[in-house]
């Protein structure tokens, strides 16, 4: 595998994975009043954009990665809704 | 231009801006507790190897949208870490 792949792979798990620790934090403190709502709502609807353009194009990394991306952003918008 | 390039430059504008009112409420506020450092530690490392793989691949989309979440990402991480 290319140096360059491999950078890619890494940049993607992280920026992907980056999001658990904040929606665990919300979960177990049931507190978002620092957590800005307009993020999460603009980070959501980008995501979904993003996850439509791999599926237009039909590339299974950009996929996937927005796929686990929207999941865990949308569990920290709903809880910011919902701890409003 | 085609409709996937708009889409995909609708989203890297959208979850590339989504952190700007994340760094414009703590600068405000100076709150941030309900932040997790974690996520941004990770989320900035993985924007890091995002922009080096950009500039391997010389691909400016790449290359300047993680420069601008870069920037957003760690005034974030610098304000959790200073109002901590």
């Amino acid at each position: 595998m290319m140096i360059e792949t491999i950078i890619g792979l890494l940049a993607a798990i992280l920026t992907t994975s980056a999001f658990i620790p904040q929606a665990a934090k919300v979960i177990k403190t049931k507190q978002t009043k620092d957590i800005s709502l307009f993020m999460y709502v603009i980070f959501v609807v980008g995501l979904i954009l993003w996850l439509t353009y791999g599926i237009l194009l039909i590339n299974l990394p950009i996929i996937i990665a927005n796929i686990f991306s929207l999941i865990f952003a949308s569990i920290i918008l709903y809880l910011k809704i919902k701890y409003k």
